[in-house]
């Protein structure tokens, strides 16, 4: 699971000259408490009195120190807060699997409380057989585990015009990281049998927003997944309880959360998603229309504004890339911004339209760096600049910023998003 | 990340035999509503008003729908609460990784509730330099991600003198699977520096039961985590926050929770939880000891008793497999109480010392059925009957039984826990 194991013989031995000394004041103490009883100096009260009996939560919560690990919320951003975004916490999260409670939202109109018993999935159109299913009827039906990214399109969207927000949560985390279980879409196609002139179909959420996008019958046939599990559980409401699209690799708007109907068609609907918004106005008027896949990106979570050093020597780096046209095949870091590169150590699963992790191990004696990390998937492609980004698309656009983030690494430990020129 | 495309192929097959005619009294609706401007027939209440605001919920729950996921206990299998289990429900999950809310818990002396500023973790014993970490140090060292199950040793062990417990929650809910973040235990004696006599170490945590348990220095320099997050976040207060011990493919019991102390020594120290506990006692009065992996198992764990069948027709059954040898190679189900087997459809992620998903479909006409399933790892073991483990240890045992479960299904769709003679 480790990109190898030369990888992480260099980083040990990096780890072994940086961290000398590191627990000298503690070292003291061991061996003096090593000469009482083999006891630490302090027996803390938590084992001196028995803890909280078991079973007293059926479904466990977080302990009440991390009680700062939570989605946030951006108030000036959007005009109500049942069409908002909640942000996940990227800066303090370690690893690929994003925990169900902290996975980002963005609604259009609120979350809809569905009913299981009461709710329905009707496919019709352009189909042989128009079908209406049940949850149970979902439920009794072959299904598939997938572990994909969900990245909304307006990830990084206010750093366009250049740096905006401050920390990794609200530039770049509208992202989440699960695993799904649920029927490939396909299987539900084919069960209304698709007519001859089949080629796209609409997806309807049953939200107020009633929000809707167009998806071409390629996609629909190849990776699509009708879904109701995240992570073992069921889904969370904010994420479309108890159904929802899965657009592997796509933006995320297009993974119609409360999933209520598909219409199958022989064009696309032009939804007011797919045309005034989550299209990106160029310099010249016109915008870019289906632009469906999520290109590779990358972020440093720690450290970052909301996660600074806090001491000098031995530090690692980390951060999450991800391309929704395939594999991560490698991860570079600058820390001067953009000047020179090192490729970083890939740790843990490596999937397809997955999140992997990356850590990159340096000295840090107090002088000023400009942290920037660089994905590059297995079609080739690289991360670009955001200065590149710009040049080909101007500065009229929200999404589809998968630009190269810049930290700024103060002598202080503290972190600032900049912009390198 | 499937078996094989033939194997979905072929699923694929018997699902639309199966399947034919499933909604068709949804069918003549949904061409009714197609006819009505593409609405279904009922517009909800959940599609007609604002639901829920973002950002309301800064660590998610979830759907007031799915109060009934959640882990239980058996009161009366142990004298105190605090010294207790609580079981995941296992019927209740899809896919390979565990809720943090819902991973089952194991506790001697109740849950340690550790201020995370004033955690401390000695090594001392047989090393060149005592030294003490404190949590900050652990989080700046190198770490690596990895997905492991964890079984406790008495999983299942209520069975060993016949069918007790009815439902998979109760015979097998004593494991769960997470991804886990952590420190190489390897990398921390480094730091130490091991004397040329070191050979074990014993691993002590902070709860008031002061749990502990004897390593060989094998294991612990082959594979063992100093963990502090599980699926992302930080570990839960019931999971040992803020680090425990992960021993990849042993007993949950020797995964010390609140770890507090690592003593390198020449030999085992035979604690009470490694000679009176968590030891095997066989017909002829001696105990088996130093049983630490944890043998290729499985279980069926949708229908059972706690997932009943509601329908007859296609029937999607399902279930977990896992090893702490290996990899598991392959997935046996039978019908008939093991006299006849068909390979199952292994879906998802297949890691080493990580449970697989598994899946085989049937037509189900009503017919009374002794569903079981069998792993077999990538060493070759096979997972033996009850019977087979008996005739080699005896009924004395608590711990270690890995033999195959059988849930006789009734004509009602019911099931029960019984044994095959």
């Amino acid at each position: 699971m480790t990109s190898s194991a030369d990888d992480t013989n260099a980083s040990r031995r990096r780890f072994l000259s940086g961290i000398a000394g590191l627990a000298a004041a503690g070292a003291a103490g061991a061996a003096r408490a090593d000469n009482a009883k083999n006891l630490p100096p302090n027996v803390a009260d938590w084992s001196k009195s028995l803890g909280e009996a078991v079973g007293t939560r059926g479904y466990g919560a977080p302990s009440k120190y991390e009680k700062e690990t939570v989605r946030r919320t951006v108030p000036w951003l959007t005009a109500t807060p049942e069409s908002s975004v909640s942000f996940t916490p990227l800066h303090q999260l370690d690893g690929i699997i994003t925990p169900n409670g902290l996975c980002f939202e963005r609604h259009h109109g609120g979350i809809a409380e569905i009913d299981p018993a009461d709710y329905r999935l009707m496919i019709h159109g352009l189909v042989q057989k128009p079908l209406i299913f049940t949850l149970e009827d979902l439920k009794r039906l072959p299904r598939i585990n997938r572990i994909y990214f969900l990245e909304c399109a307006a990830n990084s969207g206010m750093e366009w015009r250049g740096a905006q927000l401050n920390g990794c949560q609200y530039t770049h985390g509208m992202i989440h990281c699960v695993q799904y279980t649920g029927v490939p879409l396909k299987l539900l196609l084919e069960q209304s049998g698709l007519k001859s002139n089949a080629s796209w179909l609409m997806a309807e959420g049953g939200d107020a927003a009633g929000m809707n996008r167009s998806v071409p019958m390629r996609k629909a046939l190849d990776d699509c997944l009708v879904a109701y599990r995240m992570n073992g559980e069921m889904l969370r409401p904010e994420q479309g309880y108890p159904v929802r699209l899965v657009v592997p690799g796509w933006q995320g708007n297009m993974w119609v959360k409360w999933l209520r109907r598909i219409k199958v068609g022989d064009q696309p609907w032009y939804t007011r998603e797919e045309t005034s918004k989550y299209t990106d106005l160029m310099e010249n008027g016109k915008a870019r229309k289906f632009t469906y896949e999520m290109d590779a990106k990358s972020v440093i979570t720690q450290p970052s504004p909301q996660a600074p050093l806090k001491r000098k020597g031995f530090t690692v780096i980390s951060g999450l890339a991800w391309s929704g046209r395939g594999k991560i095949g490698r991860v570079d870091v600058s820390l001067d911004g953009g000047r020179n590169w090192r490729a970083a150590r890939i740790d843990g699963p490596v999937f397809d339209k997955c999140c992997v992790r990356f850590y990159a191990e340096i000295e840090w004696n107090g002088e000023e760096l400009l942290l920037q990390s660089r994905a590059m998937d297995d079609t080739g492609y690289v991360q670009p600049t955001k200065d590149d980004l710009r040049k080909v698309r101007g500065v009229n656009s929200v999404y589809h910023n998968n630009g190269i983030q810049t930290w700024a690494l103060k002598a202080s430990g503290e972190l600032e998003n900049v912009e390198v020129g």
